[in-house]
């Protein structure tokens, strides 16, 4: 009764004070803060109050941005908004794999995720980033090691040479910025995986696992195309990451698969097929949703150049072509599930917006709208034979990890072959199996190695009656849901 | 068992090829794609490993962007950016549409704002965006298509003739950042109706109706304003879409809420309301608050120059308005819902920011703050009582979308006359029922149509037991939840 | 009822102030935008479509952006961007905390997450923003209020004499602009309490509590360090407020959950702890990487000058510095969770990671990396501590609040002198001691306030039966769920 008389009260009070109060008194601040005046005003330090304005005033010169520092600034600007857009496919990643997988495994999917990216940013500042890109005299080899001084100053020099141009030449980027950007990459390579090994992979070897690769796999296969090695002597080309990124972590998914077998119930003793329903669809659908934002980092940010004409113009194409290989892939995939199954299918339609983007990521930069339709829809009939042949071969991947990133990944290498302006054929070939392979050979050596001492899958017991508990000692769910 | 070797032998010979033959092949990229392209190519300092450093410093040369360079950066990428944000609200709709409506449909509405998103961007690049900017041959007409080429290079002079300070001009858009940013107002306009329809809809026909509404509708009510049509000619303002998109797709839904009839139990026979809750606040919630984030491209977005001091002061001044009146709308619809019915209501106050959000579209370009206030907590009022009103009628919306989005779009385009700068109120008027009205009555020939080849509606049956199962043959949610 | 009246009236007034007093003293920025403003009024080439190309072509000229144009647009459009990351965690604080405690109560934390944004935001732009940065002749001082102009035009004087090298200049940032930021960090703070005092608290008290924060407390504390008074002429260093927003609300939430007591059934009679686990760890990790890609916002955008080498090099340290501390702090966490329960913890981990977030945002301008490590993973050690020792005082945060943002909050501002750049550990201390000392003092007197009076606590029934059928007569979840 009275609660609302002081409610009214206090807004009255406030009304009185700031509504009608210093409205009436305010004329235009024509006091306006000067110079330095408003740092009082401001969130910086509110350096030198005591020194009295006037004295300043004396002998103002000003500090005002000149063209190279703009574009230095805007090229940096734009990379850090690209990692943050790629470090939210984290969350993207974190939803699909929860919803499409057992409630009883939820709180260990969602660990894994958020437990993979802390672990995988500090393995990456550690050494992956050595690992990846040791520098020029590197160059074409197979294994690199050098750490870069992430925080050394930037000279004027180092900006306005970024500018030449010199066959080959990069902008200058600043090595936080890059680093941040290249972070958020490895921490996407390792939680594809995360899907793939779902309800069954002890905890602590997914933390090994995800040491290993984001501290030595990611990082070599990366330096082999990215960091100057022999794959990007070679020319192999892989704009954002179909191979490097996507098949790297899809394949080292199969890896993690194969060594775990299927999931208890997952097939019949005579290799029928029975599907596990995921627990929550509408998580799913929101992962895609975040996946496909993260992509207009992902993809566009790879340029690392963003200021002028020339990389402005790539950048955009790039996010037309990620946005219309997406959407025809999830076209594709429903109409063949409906077509196959007889009803119209959420999850391939989600996987395949998934499929399509993966596959645009090596060759979104060289290909036309029209191609990139083409590349998406072929995605998404890839992913949807996958899904069906993993299934056949009794390979319990419970996400579809290995058929969105590993199958669409390489046909996204592949396709850069066919379609991308002046890519040889062969050579996209090459790095499409080269980079998955090693991928595939080191985790499976790992996977197998923990499953020979018995460390890689949790009890019959904890899987029967979850992860969650047995585990982490929490269900995900109050008892009073619903 | 045999199967698993079959899969490692294979890797095998991937990694023969893979790691040691193709490179033997390996000539250095010598020739190197000119200037800028080797940044796209490559992720790092990879370039030009082969060449001596001094050898390069002879003659440097260096290519700095100039000003125009840099505008024409500025204003492309942020329009890039916001284009994302208006893409992230996809996401928005779908969390309130499913969180306001019943478990048993959830997979549909998920589905139907995932299909809509995919077949609405693709219906745009086809047939949408040539309708809507045909170009200034049609100016002043109602009707015009005219194909863009959407991949044409942008010169040099067609970037500084987007500077020229003859009245009206407009900068510079590169054709792919302009398409990816229509076509998610496009796809907005389209999801609108996602939940007017919920619950008893034909998967088929919402598939039906999103390419007509994105291909047609949508579209040619587009031309009409802002691709120069009859009511762009006749100085109507609709700054970033409270009429063109929202009310546009507003209206759209309640013509299908109208061709539909109830949902079963919605209403007694004798006409009492009987409210069929939402399964999930926390969805609706979230959706609300992703929706404001992404409000953040849709009003600040439609400015479309960003570079520059007057550009710049406008954009920021949408920003709070936006936000103010989104405020206000919260909260003067929760304090009407403790009013009316005793408690506070969560659902309306999360109508009652998107009613404040979606009147101060059309006008936050034109007003100040204060006057944002009052459009805003007008517009909380508007959503509650047309919610009420319609449920006197009988028409059943199961989110509120004609409310939010029909009703509070329309006092937009209103009120942008009663406040706007300039802006004329008869006129605002007059593009205010044009637009909706065409859109309401295509769609009612489409869903009337539908119906009565007996393709509008589910059976008893299956919308008893549930969309998601009969349409789609699988829950949204896991037996095994909570 | 009535009450409903008195909250309506008070919209009213608000309205008639906001509307009608200062809109007279408004002239309508008619000569406001000059040339380019056409464009901001259509959408495409609608541009004088009446007028021959030729006719046009006669005498043009151009209005290129310069360089302090550019740097002017960049600083500002960054600074709306960051502004939109922040308002982002108010999702991110709406999922931690629903998820973290019982289904029964959902409604009532979502509602009151979006409610102290709505109110936050107006309050903050009717008394709070004049109380915090009421001008350079209140420097030095305790209190002070004088409400700027939000809408002032800026000039290019004004622009310009923002890039004085003189010490101690700030960058001239659009009031817009700057209002719409500070006004994000207004709500973080308030936002805070909302886990603090769930499940007993009556909605009532906490609209008032939010008006009291976001309208007094918040305000006057920044105005102590950023707005140019004591704390700041001291020298105290916060950069992005590990005191001023996080250990704010953190201590307002201590006083809180003190007024109320815990839970009934949280703790035995003979002060045995009772865990109460929350229903849903999909949302609180969801929000943990929502609140992670927001404070990309809240930190590296309190630099609040983006263009130019020496602010995008700091910029982008700030980011590493973040991600670093939020990363280690997870580790951390998670470690001792597994050495101390035997198990790893989630909520552990989650609570490690925005331990270290608080603790690196008062420094993360002035620390290295490897100190960013050492400050996040110490407040991975402190949050757990925390936990512990609340649990012990019988004192009941149920999302642990204050241990994430009242302790790690402390520890950033105090880390802040021994790692700092040039930063007092005294000073320090004083800074890390005032602000909270003077919001939980003030926040007690309000919430003891209303205990005496009987207005604090839902009753017993109220209580057991969950606040949102008594407070709002809805359940969060459909019946039908699962």
């Amino acid at each position: 009764m009275w609660r609302m008389w002081a409610l009214a009260s206090l807004v009255g009070m406030v009304l009185l004070t700031g509504g009608s109060g210093p409205a009436s008194a305010q004329d235009k601040p024509t006091t306006e803060t000067p110079a330095v005046a408003p740092a009082a005003d401001e969130k910086q330090e509110a350096a030198a109050p005591d020194k009295p304005a006037d004295e300043k005033a004396a002998e103002v010169t000003y500090d005002i941005p000149s063209d190279v520092d703009l574009a230095y600034s805007v090229d940096n600007l734009l990379l850090f908004l690209m990692a943050v857009l790629v470090i939210f496919m984290q969350a993207g990643f974190a939803l699909v794999e929860v919803g499409l997988n057992s409630a009883k495994n939820a709180v260990n999917i969602l660990f894994k995720n958020t437990a993979d990216f802390c672990l995988g940013v500090l393995m990456f500042w550690m050494v992956g980033y050595a690992l990846m890109y040791p520098g020029p005299e590197y160059a074409g080899k197979y294994f690199g090691f050098h750490q870069k001084d992430f925080e050394a100053a930037v000279s004027a020099d180092d900006i306005k040479a970024g500018f030449s141009t010199a066959p080959g030449t990069l902008r200058t980027l600043h090595p936080q910025a890059d680093f941040l950007f290249q972070a958020a990459f490895c921490a996407t390579a390792a939680t594809i995986v995360s899907g793939s090994v779902a309800g069954r992979l002890k905890f602590s070897s997914y933390l090994i696992y995800t040491l290993i690769l984001t501290g030595l796999v990611y990082p070599i296969g990366g330096f082999w195309k990215w960091g100057g090695g022999w794959l990007g002597a070679m020319g192999f080309h892989d704009f954002a990451g179909s191979i490097v990124v996507h098949a790297c972590g899809g394949f080292a998914g199969l890896a993690g698969a194969i060594a775990l077998g299927p999931r208890i119930g997952r097939y019949t003793a005579d290799g029928k097929s029975k599907p596990i329903p995921g627990h929550n669809l509408a998580y799913a659908t929101l992962g895609v949703f975040v996946l496909l934002i993260g992509w207009y980092g992902f993809n566009p940010g790879s340029q690392l150049a963003f200021a002028g004409t020339s990389n402005l113009n790539l950048v955009v194409t790039i996010a037309v072509n990620t946005t219309l290989a997406g959407c025809i892939g999830g076209v594709v995939a429903t109409a063949l599930s409906w077509l196959v199954f007889k009803k119209p299918d959420l999850t391939m339609c989600l996987n395949g917006i998934l499929a399509g983007l993966v596959g645009i990521t090596a060759n979104c930069d060289c290909v036309t709208n029209k191609e990139a339709l083409i590349i998406g829809g072929v995605a998404g009939v890839f992913v949807m034979v996958a899904i069906i042949a993993l299934d056949k071969l009794c390979i319990d991947d419970p996400v579809g990890a290995f058929p969105v990133h590993g199958v669409c990944g390489m046909w996204g290498g592949i396709a850069t072959g066919f379609f991308g302006t002046d890519k040889v054929l062969t050579t996209q070939i090459i790095g499409s199996i080269a980079i998955p392979a090693f991928s595939f050979v080191v985790m499976c050596v790992v996977f197998f190695g923990l499953k020979a001492i018995g460390q890689l899958r949790v009890s019959k017991q904890e899987e029967i009656e979850g992860l969650d508990i047995h585990e982490h000692g929490m269900p995900c769910y109050g008892a009073d849901v619903a």
